[in-house]
């Protein structure tokens, strides 16, 4: 089974999201729909599958079910978390070769990307012919070169709800509640909380990004003071937050004042700051603590919209770039339309800009120590999609005992 | 203002739902409707409110935002954990007297009905006419008397949909994964995370509730075997599992092989559990532990319409009941119609049924130790609602080296 230009074969790498296989379907579709591909293969676990031989043919996949598919979180060809080694990375190339596979479209984030640079360079040591399409997820958003990152805008969807039906919550039954987000590096999606806030007292009222250095005193006087104002404080934090030295906050060096309990393990962070809390405030504070966990990057009941979208669409693109006169290499990235109306554009960067390489929010998205600004949510507004408006009773007290 | 037979008040109490205010407007709109009923209070924060005269007249409510009120997650009148002292009771009673307040609404679980039975003695005791009528809800499903309860249905579909997306997360990196649910007596909701299967490898693959005494090595060789078979192994266990003595597993007094960490925490359970499999299954397996938290009973975005149906439903038959000829007192419970379409009655049970009994899931719906059984998934299903069809990929290996 010959074709004009060879064979094409996708590979998903990193920590899933909710429409990853989005574009999965994307780069598929586009691509058993040009002559000018042959074969559509499907790498089981990324790189790995390639190494060892698991493959499947993507050609044969029944197109009735390619909405369905997309619309499933989680990577559809599996995932993996691996950098080949450069004796690999030459193993991988021989493979591909030996598969007539002349495109290869990896999707994923920046370690992917950094995947793809390797195997695009051993191609190019071999002097054999492979574009190498880079196609964009995590929910972290922090790749270099996109205005945003296929996945961060269901991400930032779900944790944005889950801050409004939270805020409705801890209204009810009043306390400091602490929510630890995903994000080692960079804060998108904690920041992404603050989306939440539809009137002057919801929450969240403290926002902590790794992008900030953290200082425990000053948090302590910043809850006391939204409990001072609103009665109540609800904290989105990112679960990367540290030091000035950058030593994580609640990495397991901490003791409590009998200096026997040493935190650690999936609450870490939140149970240190509630009992910093309890301690400062006093024990009688009602302070309760979630950390959301791989629910942020896999729960399916609430996508995006637009994420879903734009996911689909840089898969697409890949292939048409791919397909470009002059075959180039590169990452798929999303670029702001100019205008007051959000609309994505797309473009081909190239591989080295995003490798290995971290972008966190904008001096313009944070507003003082612990909170975002006004052009931050503009920016997500239009990724996470509009939320719902809660309904708030708006009656008057009852003054006086009413004649019976 | 005077009306033929007086004044209703609302009351919301304990842990809020998705849907407790439907079951609030439920209330709200019937009662105004109806000429029988005079002026309609709120109190803030439960018994609290009525105590410490912080009452709203929710006649003023505006009608057009009460389906946006209902549909908003958290309790609209605040909540509050209290049960009244003797003194406080009859102080209540006092002060629904003197508002002419002759039906009381308590929108609550079984802590709440147990203060709706000692405000209705109270009452009695005095010789005040009062009648007062619990409204159910609870996340943890644990009513007497009931089939089920408002607010179940939407915290089962928000934890079926997390473990479905979740078993497609761990399909993509295989691995352990544990999830602690809410549930400190019943399973109730642990149990329905296995709607979440659509196939013969689908997660849960474990499932371990409080109704069953929890032995560490009986689920440790359950962790192994589901690792063999499925090379995977997701786990979803209640918040509440025990020893045979009752102590609750993670409560604290586990060491890790140095002796020297003592879990705590939000995280403990699923840290304990984590360390455990690490210990047993070698410390290269990939482990990883999620409590879910207060999502579980807040998140706005995936309720279960026939919950929320429901929920509304109990509110308007609690005023239906109170105005019935005897004129009772007593909670609005739910019953299947018989026949094999599910379609809920809803008849009025003794408040003394319910008041701080629990009701734990019946051995019909249970399979062996960490399991349930069909039966509970046929009673669940209607519900929780139908969860969406994941979409797998269905394509042939590629086998050998294709010509180039």
């Amino acid at each position: 089974m010959s074709s004009p230009l060879g064979n094409a074969l996708i590979g998903q790498s990193g920590g899933p999201t909710a429409v990853i296989n989005q574009s999965l379907i994307g780069v598929l579709e586009a691509a058993v729909a040009d002559p000018r591909i042959g074969s559509v293969y499907g790498a089981l676990h990324g790189v790995k599958g390639i190494l060892e031989g698991d493959l499947i043919d993507l050609t044969q996949q029944d197109p009735a079910e390619f909405d369905r598919i997309a619309a499933t979180p989680g990577a559809a060809l599996r995932s993996v978390r691996k950098k080949p080694a450069a004796e690999e990375a030459e193993r991988v190339v021989e493979a591909l070769d030996a598969h007539d596979v002349r495109f290869l479209f990896y999707i994923g984030g920046n370690d992917s990307a950094e995947t793809a640079l390797l195997l695009l360079d051993a191609a190019r040591a071999r002097g054999q012919q492979l574009q190498v399409i880079h196609v964009p997820k995590t929910v972290d958003n922090d790749l270099m070169e996109t205005d945003h990152c296929p996945g961060f805008g269901s991400a930032a969807r779900f944790v944005a709800l889950a801050h409004q039906g939270d805020d409705m919550d801890n209204r009810s039954l009043p306390g400091v509640k602490i929510n630890v987000i995903m994000g080692r590096h960079a804060g998108w999606l904690t920041a992404a909380s603050a989306l939440a806030r539809h009137d002057e007292g919801s929450g969240p009222h403290l926002v902590y990004v790794p992008e900030r250095v953290f200082d425990m005193d000053a948090f302590l006087e910043d809850v006391a003071g939204s409990m001072e104002r609103h009665g109540r404080c609800i904290i989105s934090v990112s679960e990367g937050i540290h030091r000035a030295d950058g030593t994580l906050i609640g990495a397991g060096e901490e003791r409590d004042s009998h200096g026997n309990v040493q935190l650690s393990g999936s609450g870490a962070l939140g149970d240190l700051l509630s009992m910093r809390i309890k301690a400062a405030l006093g024990k009688s504070t009602r302070v309760r603590a979630d950390t959301f966990g791989y629910l942020q990057r896999s729960y399916p009941g609430t996508v995006s919209d637009q994420d879903a979208l734009e996911a689909r669409e840089v898969g697409r693109r890949g292939v048409a770039y791919a397909l470009g006169d002059d075959r180039p290499s590169g990452s798929v990235v999303i670029r702001r339309a100019a205008g007051d109306v959000y609309a994505p554009e797309y473009a081909l960067a190239p591989l080295e800009n995003l490798a290995q390489k971290t972008r966190v929010l904008p001096e313009e998205f944070l507003r003082g120590n612990n909170d975002v600004s006004p052009a931050f949510i503009d920016w997500l507004r239009p990724l996470a999609g509009a939320l719902p408006q809660p309904g708030l009773l708006r009656c008057p007290p009852v003054g006086a005992r009413v004649s019976s």
